[in-house]
């Protein structure tokens, strides 16, 4: 299996958030796994390559989901009708309760990495649940994909029912670290630390996150100002923080050198806490669709672009209830026009080629050179065959991307690269 | 072929928008078309009918779409950067205009039509383009699928380009009377009277048009209130209306007695405008998908409910992109929840069952008596397959149902009847 092969198809990618490159007809090469450029003809150094022949498909880099809490992907889609934190506790806890049991934690995982396998994503940063054998079962499945992700087993020490709360800091530091040491040969699986959000951590666990974190520079994610009621409760929690971002980062688990760092929804944030964010390099997790489900609202995205935040989308399983980044994507441009139209009149929409920008080459950053066709980026690709989609006269390709993200479902993915490695 | 049979499976559908009768492993009977109703063991008096087995499939009331424009469903998804009347001119109207080709007119209904037997929705009310033959070519093609429906001629003598507009009103309601005359055999397929919205047609139209709808006895569809600047153009061109409905009500087009009328969108109308569709008896076709494309924002379903209004839902194929009638029940319920905690928290968000409501009954109401299974109803139901969706815990009914709405596509509808008939 060599991982240097040329794609021939339509190709689409962006530099920026409003410069989409198409590139009618052209050649992509993967040179070992790393992408050597797009080019009109195919150079003479590359003509020893097998060349795949893709034309009349549309070639884009992979999409990059940020967010999504792989045990919720089961109850995805019931329980809608209530806000984050009644719905955590009637639904997701109990649910996520589960996983204490391996072969269900085995059944339900399979599924989920199958419908993750074929979907649109190439890289994802996930939660798993508080216990270690279910979160390495799940990160031994992720690894056997060929996807390339990260997973966090949880940590969560108070304000949540027995069947799944740690019993201390120390027993959820001391799990971690039994994880850390069971998924240590993975290579495409690979760790993160994953407080699940300050209401669930007690300062000593906090602080022996922030610990371990120096220790192993692993990154970490969380969420950040989600939802107003969830907002109210980490002020009361943290009386001496001038807001939730600030309530991480006095535990130093928030950005910065060293501490690369996923918050997800951003919902509220505001201009005091995305400059911390801007500062600390922390990433957003864009989850639109989440945060319509869970009534918690619609985050400034224009904001977020217009301030240089690192910025990429979430599904946010099963706050969301999609796994398809390109129904993100569609869900970024929507939600965008109802907070225009409903809430703030001075932040635009966000267009098609900006969301298609934060699923590839937003998120990509946050695992390095990825999510776009420039030469040196790690080689994710995804091809689409939007034949599924009969139109009575002729498309460009943004206006056959544009169909595939609004119209498509995972059938449209005929083939799928990441880092070079062929998945379908 | 009998119209006479019975279904068993599990069994859903609305008495009220609340209450969601739930029918676990029961028999559903039709005779001659007509439901009969729903029985857990199948009464003696059936016994001879042929009974169609789908245990462990969800037998639900055909889909009703109140709302889509047929042409414009070749360039859906495309443009959707623009607001209302901006995409009007520049893509709606060019669009529109190429179906006075009858071929591209042949090829582009064929492509709607075949989508549109194959998807959930059993009914809908369609408008065609200003176009005799197109229109006509449309409706032949939908009364061989075996769906029933409304289409409407459309009708427009000014404010649109030349390519696009008809040359008077007197051409208009001849072309009118000519496309009744084509119509008069299809027995599923039948027409509506359909101004296009009060911006495109004249007075003497308007006036036209309420002569031949006393002389017909036909039913009549628009468009209401959708988006601000088509509010503000409307009180331009008619400075003697007290408002948008209004308009319509001095011309005579706006229900009450033995004017049938559907109303779409509908997102902008006051209180007055509402009870005066209220006592009119005018049904609006709520279209949450296209009123967030075209940034028009958020119709007060909870408030049409509360006052009684009779309500359906609309794809608005193609403000709206998906033709699936399972997406709008979602879209309905998630942009209600935005509206909850954006706009107006005294409307609370719509639940699934009401959603589910709106788009059986509360749409089906508009045809007669359509879209439940109780006694004395037409037998319109879809046999919903789920196992594409295997989850790794038991589900209820009502689960299963609500996971087909948010996540399934149109491969979930396993079969369809239609007034008895059998389409697939």
């Amino acid at each position: 299996m060599t991982n240097s092969f040329v794609l021939k198809g339509d190709i689409l990618w962006s530099r920026t958030p409003q410069d989409m490159t198409i590139c009618e007809n052209q050649y992509v090469v993967c040179e070992d796994g790393v992408c050597a450029g797009v080019f009109p003809t195919l150079p003479e150094r590359f003509a020893s390559l097998p060349v795949h022949d893709y034309t009349g498909k549309l070639i884009i880099p992979g999409l990059v989901d940020l967010h999504a809490h792989a045990p919720q992907y089961a109850f995805r889609s019931l329980g809608m009708d209530l806000e984050l934190l009644d719905w955590l506790d009637t639904q997701t806890f109990p649910q996520e309760a589960r996983y204490a049991d391996p072969d269900y934690a085995r059944r339900a995982y399979t599924l989920f990495v199958d419908d993750l396998r074929r979907s649109s994503t190439t890289r994802a940063v996930l939660f798993g649940t508080l216990h270690v054998d279910a979160t390495l079962t799940l990160m031994g499945l992720l690894e056997d994909s060929g996807l390339i992700t990260r997973v966090g087993k949880v940590n969560m020490d108070r304000n949540s029912p027995d069947c799944l709360r740690e019993e201390s800091a120390a027993a959820s530091l001391a799990a971690t670290r039994q994880w850390l040491d069971g998924c240590r040969d993975f290579t495409r699986s690979r760790p993160i630390l994953t407080p699940r959000f300050i209401p669930s951590c007690s300062d000593a666990l906090m602080e022996g996150l922030r610990d371990l974190q120096r220790e192993t520079g692993l990154p970490v994610q969380s969420h950040l100002s989600e939802n107003q009621g969830e907002i109210a409760w980490v002020s009361e929690l943290c009386p001496d923080s001038t807001g939730y971002g600030d309530a991480y980062d006095r535990f130093g688990l928030f950005g910065g050198d060293g501490c690369p760092t996923i918050m997800a929804h951003c919902v509220w944030s505001d201009e005091a806490e995305r400059a911390r964010m801007k500062q600390n390099g922390v990433f957003v997790a864009h989850c639109p669709q989440s945060n319509v489900n869970l009534s918690s609202g619609i985050a400034p995205v224009r904001a977020f672009l217009n301030e240089g935040l690192s910025v990429g989308l979430g599904s946010d399983i099963a706050g969301g209830v999609h796994l398809s980044m390109l129904r993100a994507i569609a869900d970024t441009i929507q939600v965008s026009k109802l907070r225009w139209r409903l809430q703030d009149a001075s932040l635009a929409p966000i267009t098609l080629p900006e969301a298609f920008y934060l699923a590839t080459r937003g998120g990509g950053a946050f695992f390095g050179k990825v999510g776009a066709f420039e030469s040196g980026f790690e080689f994710d690709a995804l091809v689409l065959d939007d034949a599924m989609l009969p139109c009575p006269f002729d498309l460009s390709p943004l206006e056959r991307l544009t169909r595939v993200v609004y119209l498509a479902d995972d059938r449209a993915v005929a083939h799928k690269y990441v880092s070079g490695l062929k998945l379908m």
